[in-house]
């Protein structure tokens, strides 16, 4: 390691890696493909060669969890390589895994998560203050792991490593769609792959309310379809949880989003029952009735029940999305209202808010709440996490209150990885606070949303795009190169797959599923080369182009259901169309490439034609698939001109717009995204554009 | 259902299948993809729409494994359609199924196993005996759902079928590698959707004794690594097996194979101890000593446990592949031997095999074992199964033995399916018998023997080629149409897909291990090129291949782990080809994509090479993809004398010849499968060839 540099400010390691993505000579110095960065890394020379006889040795501090993450360390390992690798002790152990001191019995927001790990030729070894430490050097170690031209090997490096924020999470809605307790888990297996530290169970909606109750059962009883957690089973993932560094926060989403509370009990409600599960999508009127002590009484039972279930000092009460149509009809609670001299139902909700809060406090916990229960004058252990935007969360740490950033990290909303990768939690207006007013911002958590998601695709909805988030979360504000992290991102989604995560298997099963099981090979490839290009609309647009108001039943069996929700097809092609015109149109290889992929789009619409006659999934895809032949063939004429060397007609240009805006326009829910590639292709090689002025 | 007709003798169906997957007007006629294909079928006219209003009712006999079936099949049908399809009742049920009586308590050979299923626009019927037809009915329903132009939907149709031998099974080796309950689970799911019976459980071997004996509890506590199955694990795998209809016959293979045994009973064997657990593959020489009683009390006490815990009339007691050599060792033996005046040791065998014999009969079950146990003589009431060869099997059967087929099916030898689906168990030396005789060949079994196949793999070394097999051992002898089994098995694979075999999903995973989590697109895309179009080498070639003897500790992590056993690619080209010759060459639309095809294989070596200078795993098939691509530039220049009309000079056909001989020979384990097909491209050029001659 004596010819190792030190770089500091992982900007820069961003950048080294990324030329080392680009070189042909990427083996003279191994890629490495973390996600996250690390804080600190110092490149050494030679590898740890990885073969069965790898072995671990734990000294220090030891428990039961570190015993555990060997176990599953070398099992992942195992995995990686196909080797044998069992747990053995050696005089000689490969890696060596310090750990000085115990972690808290109860894992704490804000423990040392730090660790160092040096790898040489002849062994590795990792050192941790607490566990938690030790087990994130794990994990750094398990994506070091690379085939080499000899073998497995793990690079030598040197890496000191902490996390920039301390709470580091993903929201899981399970109330508008079940998942199950295993896919959970694989999921909390990937949160520790990427060093995320929290899973916020969102437990409660108004289409299912999900956790047993011992004390209230028809909460999950008749809210829930008979799709709940048992308490085993919840006290079994928080065992799990644990296991991997990660705490649970449990959610009861109150005074609203609570429908499925009222089915079993009416009497909560605002409004007069009886109550069913709900089954559409939205902000819908039902929220407890906040004037009734009985409500009070009902939710100290229910919250001193559910803070002994779960551990964690935090406990998310929710608050979000209050319509206040109940309380504005209901005459005790605007007579209330007027009582109390609540100018709006924002200050009724403050009421609530207060009450349910000192109910939380009285049972040793402290509240987590969306942006609206954030009122002035709350007490300061209270964390707002913040929905609505950047700004809330400033003004409330303005005022000193901790925050979370959840806003920009709605994986549900379809945006490309690298619009989540650029949210920070203390730029923007957060950028102006004091240091001492940033540090009360304390990570973020990215969000899945579930109305159209389910167990067969919520994997895909959130790996590879959320180690993104964990990158931001987890590296310094610095490392932000954005065709780095989607390089480190490729490598960092085949490693999630040994997990088991499914973000990558049921693509290509549910586009079988879509053109029939008689589909030949041929017809596949061609809706998969459609499937490939096509993203679904982005943010809440899916409800608007809806032709049917969707429900809970309705099936998740579409081509948008289907596809990932970025592009990674399109997105290389806008990447090699950019390349093309900043070499003014001469980069014959590029024009070739570019070349073969138009005229495979261009051609492949006849190639669906038979499927779309054969399935109504493939039919209604019929106009995507039309634009994208069309588009292809804008792109086609722009080559052709760009090869002529001279400038495209202004008619012609206005014309290919014209055509390309109206591909643009979402059709079937999905948006044909080479759209803007070509757009730019069009624009070079007109008078002025990139190409034909240079001629 | 007035229009229909009826066609008996499934060939015809057969027929009837291919020309509608050939069309291009399928939609006219819905494509039957059932595998197996029934005994008899008549089309109907309309289809049964499927959506979430899909309900089942049970008439007739009813009890809960025909619960059980129909929550398996609503399940599946949700998986299939991904619509929301609960259990519910309906005074209009879609599908009624009525079941006249019960089957037995613990499944029985030969039970009656028939059914009839009627599906028009407005309902669908079935009729069966027992549960085990009503089950199978539910499954041919299932192979029927379609993705329609209008929703899903099942074919009017009216099925009367039955199997046409009773023994139909599938055996896997669970001794050389270990393979986790749930993965035996699927695959049993997978035996349902395909009506096989009989569920083959290669319990012990040299390398591994699996089931947990409380008896003798050092032959799965020494004999397994730790890797066993538990009695309760054993008693639910069988609750399973039975819940689908199937059998489980358990084989505990002796004298021979068996090492595993001797790591705990040293005792037990012919020769001096210890024993260590065997780790390479091949036949050994450990031995039962046949000539100590206390051999004989052992396996009275063991029979005797664990003809309670399997309730299968049917015992295996393996009887394969002893060599000797322990035996001629022992002085003690060959003393026994002469006194007995066994002339061979296959006599002294025949002595084990008689003793055994009696220990199963004396606790209430008939004996199964491998051709060896085959003495004339033994009581009538054993079973034999051949892996040595049908003409084994003629001869038991003219001395009037029952008798299984297992060669022919080992599915572990790489045979292509066409050649498995070929080998009929009452044809060659079984034709000659008289009908009397042919019943006592009671069907088959494929075998999965697992020295190159683990946990990982093993699904695609079963599926869909196993699909095959079970049609030969239920559909009529006459359904034999090659292509229309492949076309129904490219469908029959997609629906195995949602009982969650991996068959499919594993291959792309695996070669991003093989490639790197580094690998970018375009470099996995080349790797998939050249695995796409090799497969294992055959037969028992692997050892004789290996650079270093392979114990069940070798990693299987190489291309030749990774690819499937049967190339679809390969023989989509081979397709294509004779197509190409048997127009003299004259269709251009064959030509074309015959030289995009040869194109990207001639340049893919190319593409190749980043990765063969990354990853040891890339750089062993180094000189096969130089193989491909010289195998492509020669099917290139055969297509340009092709199109230039005139023959090729006899020297260039020699040189050709000579290349393509030489990549013929296998390398890195792997052979290039477009060989066979170029060989005849290039014959068919040259003077006197097909192409050249019309010229």
């Amino acid at each position: 390691m004596g010819i190792g540099r030190w770089i500091q400010g992982l900007g820069m390691v961003g950048f080294a890696v990324l030329l080392c993505a680009a070189g042909a000579s990427a083996q003279e110095q191994p890629r490495l493909n973390l996600v996250p960065l690390p804080a600190s890394l110092q490149s050494g020379s030679g590898s740890l060669r990885i073969d069965s006889s790898f072995s671990v040795a734990l000294t220090g501090r030891t428990e039961a969890r570190l015993d555990h993450a060997v176990q599953r360390f070398l099992r992942q390992l195992s995995r990686q390589t196909a080797l044998s690798i069992s747990a053995k002790t050696s005089n000689k152990p490969t890696l060596t895994v310090h750990t000085d001191h115990a972690s808290k019995e109860v894992q704490e927001l804000g423990e040392d998560e730090s660790y160092t790990l040096s790898i040489a030729a002849d062994g590795a070894k990792i050192e941790a203050s607490t566990p938690l430490g030790a087990m994130h050097g794990l994990q750094t170690f398990l994506q070091l792991v690379e085939v080499s031209p000899d073998g497995f090997a793990a690079p030598a490096v040197t890496i000191q490593d902490k996390p920039r924020f301390p709470w580091r999470g993903l929201m899981i809605d399970v109330g508008r769609h079940f998942i199950p307790l295993d896919i959970l888990k694989r999921n909390l297996d990937g949160l520790e792959a990427v060093k995320m530290n929290v899973f916020h169970w969102h437990l409660s909606e108004d289409q299912g309310f999900r956790a047993e109750s011992k004390k209230f059962p028809k909460l999950h009883t008749l809210g829930s379809d008979g799709l709940y957690y048992t308490q085993e089973e919840i006290r079994d993932l928080i065992a799990y949880a644990r296991d991997r560094g990660i705490r649970i926060v449990p959610e009861f989403d109150m005074p609203g989003h609570s429908t499925a509370w009222f089915v079993g009990y009416p009497e909560l409600a605002s409004g007069p029952g009886p109550y069913a599960i709900e089954r559409k999508w939205g902000v819908f009127d039902p929220a407890m009735d906040l004037t009734s002590e009985k409500t009070y009484k009902f939710l100290d039972e229910f919250v001193g029940e559910m803070t002994k279930l779960f551990p964690d000092y935090y406990f998310h009460i929710g608050g979000d999305e209050v319509n206040g149509k109940q309380w504005d009809a209901n005459p005790k609670i605007q007579e209330f209202r007027k009582s109390h001299n609540f100018a709006t139902n924002e200050a009724l909700q403050a009421y609530f808010s207060e009450r349910i809060q000192k109910i939380v406090t009285k049972h040793g916990k402290a509240v987590v709440g969306w942006d609206e229960v954030f009122i002035p004058g709350v007490p300061k252990d209270i964390v707002i996490q913040s929905w609505r935007g950047q700004e809330s969360l400033a003004k409330a740490a303005a005022q000193g209150y901790h925050g979370i950033l959840s806003n920009g990290y709605y994986l549900d909303l379809g945006w490309s990885t690298a619009r989540h990768y650029a949210v920070d939690p203390t730029s923007g207006p957060a950028a102006n606070l004091t240091p001492e007013q940033q540090r009360l911002i304390l990570g973020g958590e990215s969000c899945m949303w579930v109305e159209y998601v389910n167990a067969e695709n919520i994997d895909s909805r959130i790996w590879p795009r959320n180690a993104a988030i964990a990158e931001r979360l987890w590296s310094p504000q610095n490392v932000a190169d954005v065709a780095s992290m989607y390089a480190r991102l490729h490598a960092v989604s085949a490693q999630l797959e040994w997990l088991g995560l499914t973000h990558r298997t049921y693509y290509p099963q549910m586009l079988r599923r879509i053109a029939g099981p008689g589909a030949s090979p041929d017809e596949l490839s061609a809706l998969r080369t459609l499937a490939d290009v096509v993203e679904p609309v982005k943010d809440y647009t899916r409800e608007a182009t809806a032709t049917a108001e969707p429900t809970s039943a309705t099936p998740l069996n579409r081509v948008v259901d289907a596809v990932p929700l970025e592009s990674d097809v399109a997105r290389r092609f806008g990447e090699l169309v950019d390349k093309f015109i900043s070499s003014s149109c001469h980069d014959a290889e590029a024009a070739a490439r570019l070349r073969a992929q138009l005229s495979a789009w261009r051609d492949n619409d006849a190639r669906l034609q038979p499927l779309m006659q054969h399935s109504f999934l493939v039919k209604e895809v019929t106009a995507t698939s039309q634009d994208l032949s069309s588009l292809a063939a804008a792109g086609l004429a722009a080559l052709d001109f760009g090869a002529k060397g001279g400038a495209a007609p202004e008619d012609w240009k206005t014309q290919q717009l014209a055509v390309i805006e109206q591909i643009e326009k979402p059709k079937s829910q999905l948006l044909v995204m080479p759209a803007l590639a070509i757009r730019k292709l069009v624009e070079a090689v007109v008078a002025g554009g990139s190409c034909a002025a240079s001629k």
